[in-house]
C-alpha cells in the first residue's frame, strides 16, 4: 500500500469500525477477526486489477487466478489464522471468453486445493476492466489472532520466504535484459505461508504481517503499530538463487531490490527473543521447504522507524520505501 | 444474472465447492454458509461496476456505496440471517479524487448504520473501472439457513418489498420522459430486509430468495432448485405508487416491468400455506413499512416454470424473463 493509499485510508477512519464489542480486530491489519454466533472469523479481501497487478503478457489466466487467492491466503496467515473457504467477485471484460474464464478458475481452484480452502460462492459482472476480488475466511482454532501491534524491544525479527524475487524478475522484464531462471515464479504464482503462520502464532509471535508492499514499507507498519523501530541484517535476509547475479547485470544495488521490492509474501513475525530459534525452526517444520531466518530485532526508538544494516556496515533507513503496483512497470 | 452468465457459473461448476463437510451451503445460493470452528458464517459477495450498475448522472457516490453494501445485506437477508460485518474492496479509477472516495464510503458507512453492519476492512487499489466489490458476513443465531431448494407444492409465495419501481424509472430515464417520483430511489438507494428475513425463516420459510434479477427470474431460480413450478397473480403484487400511470405514460406493459424488471431486493418466500397469513405479519412488523404480500403459490409441474397470471386472466410464461445489467441502459 502506497503512502497515498495509506493517507487515504486514514482519511476514511471515522467511517470504519475499530475493535469493539463482536470485533475482536477490526480495520487496519492484514485481516479484520468478526465474532459470528460467537466463533472469531478471520476475514481478508484483497482485489487484483488487471493491467495494475498483473500484465497479460507476464501472466496467464491462471496464473491470475492463483494470485487472487494466494495474497488472501497470505493475509489470514499473517494473523496466524487456517484459512477455509473463498468467496470470488469476478469482473469480467469484452476480452475474456468462456475459455478465459474457466482458465482463471483453474488457477483459483489450483491455489484452493493447494491451501485447503473451499471456493463456496461468487459473482460474475461485466465491467470494462478484467479484475478478481477475493475473500477468504479463516478460522484461529483456538490461537490468538496475531496483530501488527504487539512487537516489544528486544523481540528478535522472524523472516519466512524468500525477498526481492518478484522485483528483480519485474526489473528485468522492464530492462529487457535476459531472465533470470526462478526469479519470475513467485510474482506469476504467489506463495503463502498459513502453516508458517500458524506455528509462528503457536511459538508466541508479538506481531506478524504479510510482506506484500516490501520488507521495509511493511515492517513500518509493524513499528508504526507498535511504537517500536526495527533492525534489519541484509546478510539475514533469505534471497533467492541467482538475485545478487541478476541486480549485477542491471546494475542495481541488491539491497534495493530485497528490501524495497514488494510483492514477496513472506511472513515478517517479532518474536520474544529466547523462542525465536524455536520459532524458526517450528515454522520450516510446519512449512516445508522453505526459507525462514530471524533478520534482526525489535529496538525501542522512533516508531516506525526500518533501518537496514549492509554488509559493508552502513545503514539505510528503509520504512516507507515500498512497492507502489502500477508504478514500476 | 443472465442466462449467459448462470450457463457460465454451471461450466466454472466442477473447481467450485458444494455442501459438504464444514460447508452448510456451497456455491448456488444468494450466500454461502461455512462453519468456522463450529459456527455457521453466511458470507455474501457482490460488486457493482461502474456503467454497468450505476451510472454517474443518475447515483452519486454516497448511493454507491449505499448500493454495494445493500445488495449484500439483501443476500444475507435471504438466508435467513443477521448482517454482521462487511469489507470492501474499492477500485479506484482516476478521475475518482479523494473527496469523491469519502463520499462513496459515507454511502457505505449509511448503509452499515442502517442495518448494524461494521465495516472491518477492506483495500483501495488502482483501476481503469471505477467498481466496488463487498463481502458481508452474517449469523444466523440458531436458525437454519433458508435456501433455494426447500419449496413443495402448496406451499405459499411471500413477497417483501415493492417490485418495478427501479425498472420503471430506468425505463422513463431512457426515454426522456419526466421522472415519477419516487420510483429512482430504489435504484439509488436499494432496501434490504434483514429484519423480515429473520422473521420469514422463523415463520418457517421453506425457501427464500432476494429479488435482484427480476421476480420471474428469481422465482425460476428457486423451482429449478426446489423442482417446483410458481403461480403468480399479478393483481396481488405489491406495486409502488404511480407505477401504473408511469408504465401507461411510457406506453409499456406494467405487468412487465413489475415482473420481469429486476433490481427490486425484495425477498420472495415459499411458507406452507397454512403459516403464510402469520408469516406476512410477522414479517411487517419485524421490518416496519414495508409492503408484504401472498402472492401467489407453489405447485407441482414443470420444474422451473413461473407464470404470471394478469387481472384480465390471461396467463404468460415469466421464468427466465430478467434484467440483465449493462443490457438495459
Amino acid at each position: 500500500m502506497s503512502d497515498a493509499e495509506l493517507a487515504l485510508l486514514a482519511a476514511l477512519a471515522p467511517r470504519l469500525a475499530t475493535d469493539g464489542e463482536g470485533i475482536d480486530r477490526g480495520w487496519g491489519d492484514d485481516a479484520a477477526v468478526v465474532r459470528v454466533d460467537g466463533a472469531p472469523v478471520v476475514v481478508a479481501v484483497d482485489a487484483v486489477v488487471e493491467g495494475v497487478h498483473w500484465h497479460p503478457n507476464v501472466s496467464g489466466p491462471a496464473d491470475v487466478g492463483w494470485k487472487a487467492l494466494a495474497v488472501n491466503v497470505s493475509d489470514c496467515a499473517a494473523m496466524g489464522a487456517a484459512p477455509l473457504a473463498a468467496v470470488v467477485a469476478l469482473q469480467r471484460p469484452p476480452g475474456w471468453d468462456r475459455a478465459h474464464v474457466e482458465a482463471l478458475y483453474d488457477g483459483l481452484a489450483e491455489a484452493a486445493r493447494r491451501w485447503g480452502v473451499a471456493l463456496v460462492g461468487g459473482d460474475v459482472v461485466s465491467s470494462a476492466t478484467g479484475a478478481l476480488s477475493v475473500t477468504v475466511l479463516g478460522a484461529l482454532e483456538g490461537r490468538q489472532a496475531v496483530r501488527r501491534d504487539g512487537a516489544s524491544p528486544g523481540d528478535a525479527l522472524v523472516c519466512v520466504g524468500a525477498l526481492g524475487g518478484p522485483a528483480t524478475a519485474l526489473a528485468e522484464i522492464e530492462a529487457g535484459t535476459p531472465r533470470t531462471e526462478g526469479l519470475l515464479a513467485a510474482h506469476r504464482r504467489p506463495p503463502a505461508y498459513p502453516e508458517a503462520g500458524r506455528a509462528l502464532a503457536e511459538a508466541g509471535a508479538t506481531a506478524m504481517i504479510d510482506c506484500s508492499d516490501g520488507l521495509g514499507a511493511d515492517l513500518a507498519h509493524v513499528c508504526r503499530g507498535s511504537q517500536v523501530a526495527a533492525h534489519v541484517e541484509a546478510t539475514a535476509l533469505p534471497v533467492p538463487e541467482g538475485l545478487h547475479a541478476a541486480a549485477t547485470a542491471l546494475g542495481r544495488d541488491p539491497w534495493e531490490l530485497v528490501a524495497e521490492g514488494g510483492e514477496d509474501f513472506a511472513l515478517l513475525a517479532a518474536v520474544p527473543a529466547d523462542r525465536a530459534e524455536q520459532a524458526v525452526r517450528r515454522a520450516r517444520e510446519a512449512q516445508g521447504e522453505v526459507p525462514a531466518a530471524i533478520i534482526g530485532e525489535v529496538r525501542a526508538g522512533p516508531a516506525g522507524a526500518v533501518r537496514l544494516q549492509r554488509p559493508d556496515g552502513t545503514l539505510r533507513d528503509i520504512a516507507g520505501r515500498g512497492f507502489e503496483h502500477g508504478r514500476t512497470r
